[in-house]
């Protein structure tokens, strides 16, 4: 199950230290929920006034998690959120519904908060009853001791096929005030977000209304979360929170609450950046991932007709497998382009591996050289470039490879 | 490469008999394209007044053949098909054009017929220029000594990675007379028909216009060819032809020339009876199959989402790979439903693994019984049907799982 699989080649040698946020504090337990010996309940503890924006899957059968948030954000405040791990309380009923009810009313007890001010993801199994029995008495514990240098353990309390935790941390100037943003996020398979990664939870202690929070993350998941697949099954549980804790407005800064103000711009790049930054890491611990794959399109119609070529080819069984046997098949990619139904003129279609162009106009290009590429291939990370021939716009998708690991790793995943 | 790999454990012990069929002819050959010591050319020989109708790859990125077959199939008529394995033509520009354009002068020249009676179809790798100076010279001996009993050793001849040849055959009356179809087809990966599957081939001797056989085509292609499914990659050479060769006539059968006609009925039945045992041969022929697994959604919107929601099931990498682990993990089945994009009821949701009913309401229903569910799972095929719960359309998808061989298998084909 968790944790028994060998760590991703892409696992980073040292984690990235979250120095703390004022107004945000953590707490980890073992709740015995599916996993013995490990974490697997987190709180994050908010000070009051701290706004919230979310984005969640578009799944048509969403937890009952998924549909708790989707009510608490249109208040946009936030006092606390609680995360556990190995069971998704997804496709639970009246009994999931009421087991977030559950751990809501003892979560707003902890804090002494509106359950409106809760949040709550969960994340393992799929169909199995979640018995809130297991962990709601200890919420308020976990609420009256949680520290504010907790990152780390909380974002490991998360994992489920996680080889190994996922932070970020950036700085950010608003006016004159400087600010930061940490985030960890959590997810290996099952992983095509459609609106966000599996779980990803992000804290500011910027002073931003909900409003404007929203309308960022908004705008940033398409280039990140969005940009990003280990094997196109996008999640009943995808849910990336943004909390901004306002703690900066004591050090001077001033409320942001207009979407157009140039006071964000710094802020609004280091948000898509740490967002970015999390995305990756969630690719190169894909589930058996062998090899980190970064497709860019460019010469597409729109940014949304690029992205959706790119993720045809980052989503391509055959070509992914091609890949983990480090065989430079662009036919593939030729096939994979041709099947996103976007617009490309097979004419004038171009295909690079890494500086190599081998495709241009339609046809292999004169200078492909097989060894070349071949031996290109052999690296850990990989850059497939194709210009699609019929516009200006590109973008990017990061993905892994399929590799007999995924195959193993899925093949028994509950037994 | 080719038929290196294991054959699939459906391999039929027995292949059907293929009577021969008056007005069509067949030949083969070993003309070295890229395989060795086995036959890679094919030529179908069809007297005149053969009817044509066929469905073509929607892929942007279509081969040169396919093109070639778009212009022929405008006027309907056939004389000659030429098909060869081991090179697919695709993506090889003007040169792919050049070599379809000599293919199909000296095939014309063969026969004595024009070029828009020419029929091409090409299967195997992407993006080689295929040379036609090894195998032109040989159409007009092909053609001279084809005969009419080779159905067998012409299904044999277009193979790749298939492990077994697929053929079918049926009779139906039309009027009085009985009339025969006689169909073979190739494809084992790459196979996510979005028109047809990757090369399939159907003969008739009933007399039937080509406007109407391009509507029975057209009609029959979404239940059978278009609701199966390998690995979810459309190739670029999807080729579904079905010629009539009108041999009926001389005993007795008026020529069918409207669409709506009754005495097409039986025929149309044993068409797409013929398509559907096609297809799910090509299926039970998946590269690396373990299992082979029917979707059956019913209660859906329209048959249309129906087959979406089977297709995104049937598409699932973490759902076949648990099928491939025998796993029965009906959570995998919610996600794949809710990732559909269509219409379902997350609280009406019903999931039955073979007799087995392991969802309801949405939640796992009362009488789900591990033991037993995990005992079905060991069938070489299960069948997963899924209520949608919001209507009354239903569809069927089949497919395969996806095991460590499909990895295997597409990590070094071309190596």
């Amino acid at each position: 199950m968790a944790n028994t699989t060998k760590p991703s080649p892409f696992a980073p040698k040292t984690l990235p230290l979250l120095a703390p946020l004022a107004g945000v504090r953590f707490a980890t337990a073992q709740a015995g929920i599916r996993y013995k010996d490990r974490t697997d309940l987190m709180v994050a503890v908010m000070d009051e006034g701290t706004t919230a924006a979310g984005v969640l899957t578009q799944s048509k059968t969403a937890s009952a998690p998924v549909l708790w948030c989707r009510k608490s954000l249109k208040n946009g405040q936030a006092r606390i959120l609680v995360v556990n791990s190995g069971n998704a309380n997804a496709f639970t009923g009246m009994r999931g519904r009421a087991a977030v009810e559950e751990t809501a009313e003892a979560a707003a007890e902890a804090v002494g908060c509106a359950p409106k001010d809760v949040y709550i993801a969960s994340t393992g199994v799929i169909g199995e009853p979640l018995d809130a029995g297991k962990f709601k008495h200890l919420l308020a514990d976990l609420a009256a001791t949680a520290a504010p240098d907790a990152f780390e353990p909380a974002a490991r309390a998360i994992m489920t096929t996680d080889t190994y935790p996922k932070l970020a941390t950036r700085a950010a100037r608003i006016g004159d005030t400087d600010v930061t943003i940490n985030g960890f996020c959590k997810g290996a398979g099952m992983i095509a977000p459609d609106m966000a990664t599996m779980l990803c939870f992000i804290f500011t202690d910027a002073a931003i209304s909900a409003d404007v929070l929203q309308e960022l993350l908004d705008e940033h998941v398409k280039t990140t979360f969005n940009s990003m697949t280990v094997d196109g099954d996008t999640s009943t549980s995808d849910t990336c929170l943004l909390f901004a804790t306002g703690a900066a407005e004591a050090r001077g800064q001033k409320p942001v609450t207009k979407t157009k103000s140039k006071r964000l711009k710094d802020f609004s790049d280091a948000l898509q950046d740490l967002m970015r930054d999390l995305a990756i890491q969630v690719a190169k611990d894909g589930e058996g991932i062998s090899k980190f794959v970064t497709f860019i399109v460019e010469g597409a119609e729109t940014e949304a007709a690029a992205r959706r070529i790119a993720l045809s080819c980052a989503n391509s069984p055959i070509l992914k497998t091609a890949i983990a046997g480090e065989d430079p098949n662009w036919g593939r990619v030729v096939m994979a382009v041709g099947k996103s139904g976007e617009a490309a003129d097979r004419d004038q279609l171009a295909i690079w591996f890494g500086d190599s162009c081998v495709a241009r106009s339609g046809e292999r290009a004169a200078e492909y050289d097989e060894a070349t590429v071949a031996n290109y291939m052999k690296n850990p990370e990989i850059t497939i470039r194709i210009d699609a021939g019929v516009g200006k716009a590109s973008a990017t998708v990061w993905t892994c490879d399929l590799t007999h690991d995924y195959v193993s790793i899925n093949a028994d995943y509950r037994s």
